[in-house]
């Protein structure tokens, strides 16, 4: 499994990135083809510190080559054009291997 | 679910920072109470320029106090202690909220 790692940075006014965001961006990344999930988590807080970042967005896809193809597809390109319209200044993505997904006991 | 992002950017000597990571840190994470999974993933590459990161680690637990919960034990101090001692100046600490998780169809 891959995935499409973003970070954003934190914008100069939160609200109107979040409805870009959320409500236009989004929907238009969930129609790239072959996306198995999306995680967007938003930051709160750092152990030191202030936060680096105010969004992390993980878009995965079952290898490179599909996820490729999704960046490529008229759906992903759609959502490339519509991103870099409202955080091009914002984000910093960049492409992951998933390596260790350790369940661990949740006896505690 | 809330989980604590690492951010890590690249190691002078890559093969001894894995071998720190996988072998000696991983396995002392692991152990923290109330810790539901742990996704290592390692970057690769970036659509654009190089990637600012080496690898990324995020750490679930249920909520913030539970977090907290893990990082204040014997076994998250054991973990802090572990990493400052190799990767200080490399890595980039957060705490994020999952806010969308959203599930695709695996039609494509």
């Amino acid at each position: 499994m891959v995935k499409l790692i973003a970070l954003y940075k934190n914008p100069v006014t939160p609200q109107e990135f979040d409805q870009q965001y959320f409500q236009d961006h989004i929907p238009l990344a969930s129609k790239m083809p072959g996306l198995r999930k999306i995680e967007v988590s938003r930051v709160f807080g750092a152990p030191q510190g202030e936060a680096e970042y105010y969004l992390v967005a993980e878009l995965y896809f079952d290898d490179m080559d599909a996820l490729k193809a999704a960046m490529t597809s008229p759906e992903g390109k759609a959502a490339a054009k519509n991103l870099m319209g409202f955080a091009k200044d914002l984000v910093t993505m960049m492409f992951a291997q998933v390596e260790e997904k350790i369940p661990t006991c949740t006896c505690s």
